[in-house]
């Protein structure tokens, strides 16, 4: 038996017993993972520099490398990550709608686990504690899928996770890391329909288009962001600087900073030049369409392509329209269904908004940086979903869950 | 532009249109579309009768005729459908969770349409007015890949359904059906992501497995049912006997009827033999393991094959088992997730039961013919997954919805 099928197979034969473990038994293994990552952060360190050293001689960039990169620091992070996610309340066993029908039988619609999860991700070996937690609390095994340069690093955290699960009631199987990290085994893993019950890819939108595009087994898909901000006419002209200054540059290279601009011509006609003086003071680029360079000159044309880039740089497409319509229509044109904000003190056209752009998270007066579970109030997050079944927008717990409807009779038949 | 982009971009274009039209302006869309339907009768039952003559001079089985079959009566019926997808409340615009945050942020969280649903279906015509209602109640355009065995029939329904929506404020881009039938457009149909937000494929088994492996758009599975009934040491045995004969013999043509019997042996000491007769005299096949052949020596031996078998027939495989443990451990190695059920009158061993075995539906004291979207109360069933994302088990309007964050600030900044 293959690498592959070998670990599949015995993350499935784990799902069972893990998702009938109660909530203080996973907890507490959640919590020797934590304990035995900070003793064994030396030996993770020394794998990790393996990883690095390669990286370094086969000429990884510099920010490749950081990503790659642990630290007693990181590793304590990690730790804590893990602590936070014991905190967490368990959605397992969760009664989500419960009725009775008139022929008496009683009907409850219950939280269970999805089952096996096949994580696909890139560079960070942080993802191989954080989806192994998360699927853990939830009950899922796990099928790791990192990737060839970081694998000391991946292979070292879960010996460590091992060695930690095997003092606890949960089997050590119920985290499996491929070792085989080769293109075709993924293509393989990815039709792995009779063991895994989902994949979630994590990392650039190459690796995600991958997976889409191959896999058979339902994909959770979280994507990129090409987020706007529309500008209205009644937009209070301090709040729509600070909220584009925000989204912009205040972590540029996430999913949910603001990507480009969307200006009302008559709030354009008052404010558009402190407007972009605003964002040219925090080191901004602005690539405007036309009629923006009228109202500034100097301003750089962009062209049709920067309306669909996700820059995650210090640089932003900017677009005077006529009114939220139209800004709507761009949107829902060039955007990434992830995070869409107004800023307008007019109702109505906040309304027509919401009702017009199709977008995981809707903005009114708000910057699109708080579209991330933390700040939803969902503790930990497994991405953001940008597709439209099962999860939409900040995926919190639930979102590795299913459902199991319970019916109770007294010997009804049909 | 073919076929297939020429409809997927109308149905895409129609989209957002129809996203925001009121609860009134569906319902009297699907009110016209019934009045319709009844009006046009005979031109649907003329064109009907095209596809009928192809088939006899192909050779169709009679049961693959009498699908395809339209009538007076089932055009009624679909008709009296339509006006009970109009009784039903409308799920869009539904407030599903809102909370506050600490820094002033109020999320809501509300359901919307899902998009452009691909529907992939076999010869029953029915299904034509099915998908286009539903889809059209809950918002979503629908593009319709019937088989070529029912093209006249559905385009007779399709023309009718458009005529209808003529008069109505809803588009009849709506509804698109595919004329080009071919097996290679339906391969990039399934691969449409661009237009597509998810694939429901029904009919056969075939099908089903054809779309889920093909596709790269998200499937929403339905899927077959290899039902089975555990009979505990401490079950009623006339509960048990008449639960039996019921999820055996009402219906045995549908996914949740029942096909396999695991009887516990103690309670098979004292029951087995009259258990046995009262199937057979309810016409019922039995093929049993080993153990049940020493209790009834004329009971047929079954094979391996059997125990994965659904028959969809008078025929079910029986099991002499040890306990509710190796009873559940047979179900999650053969059965398909649908329905299983326990007659037991131990609600320690039915805990047991619920917590081991994984199906989208788990009864105590019931038939597994209960599984369906009428009898949960529903009002109109899209179908019953037995995938374990997005929805699972009989799927209703809800089913065909998903949701988006509505984020409302003052000028919050990160």
């Amino acid at each position: 038996m293959n690498d592959l099928l070998e670990k599949a197979s015995k993350a499935k034969e784990a799902a069972h017993d893990l998702g009938i473990k109660t909530t203080e038994q996973k907890n507490s293994a959640l919590e020797s993972i934590s304990q035995r990552l900070t003793e064994e952060s030396e030996f993770i360190l020394e794998e990790n520099q393996k990883d690095l050293n390669r990286g370094k001689e086969n000429g990884f960039s510099e920010s490749l490398l950081d990503r790659l990169t642990l630290t007693e620091e990181r590793i304590k992070d990690m730790a804590q990550a893990l602590m936070n996610i014991v905190s967490l309340d368990d959605p397992i066993d969760d009664v989500l709608e419960s009725w009775e029908r008139p022929n008496g039988l009683h009907i409850k619609k219950v939280r269970v686990p999805i089952g096996v999860v096949g994580m696909v991700y890139e560079a960070r070996p942080n993802v191989t504690v954080d989806a192994s937690s998360l699927c853990l609390k939830t009950g899922n095994p796990v099928l790791l899928r990192g990737s060839s340069s970081a694998i000391h690093s991946n292979k070292a955290i879960v010996q460590v996770i091992h060695r930690a699960l095997q003092e606890t009631d949960i089997s050590p199987n119920v985290v499996q890391l491929l070792e085989d990290t080769s293109r075709e085994t993924a293509s393989e893993m990815f039709k792995l329909n009779d063991y895994l019950d989902v994949l979630i890819p994590r990392g650039s939108a190459n690796l995600i288009q991958t997976v889409v595009s191959n896999a058979s087994v339902p994909v959770l898909e979280t994507g990129a962001g090409n987020c706007h901000i529309y500008i209205d006419e009644t937009a209070d002209p301090k709040m729509a600087k600070e909220i584009a200054v925000n989204g912009k540059t205040q972590r540029p290279s996430v999913c949910n900073s603001t990507e480009s601009f969307l200006v009302n011509e008559k709030w354009a006609d008052s404010y558009f030049n402190e407007f972009v003086e605003a964002l040219q003071e925090n080191d901004v680029e602005l690539r405007g369409d036309q009629k923006s360079t009228e109202y500034v000159p100097s301003l750089k044309q962009g062209t049709e392509e920067d309306w669909a880039t996700e820059y995650l740089d210090f640089i932003a497409s900017v677009k005077i329209v006529k009114n939220v319509e139209e800004a709507a229509e761009h949107i829902n044109q060039y955007g990434t269904k992830h995070s869409e904000a107004i800023i307008s003190e007019t109702e109505e056209n906040v309304e027509a908004f919401f009702k017009r752009v199709d977008a995981a998270a809707l903005y009114h007066n708000a910057s699109t940086r708080f579209t991330d579970g933390e700040e939803f109030g969902f503790g930990a997050e497994i991405g953001i979903s940008t597709q439209k079944l099962h999860a939409r927008g900040p995926m919190g717990l639930p979102a590795l869950t299913s459902s199991t409807y319970i019916i109770r009779g007294s010997g009804q038949i049909k």
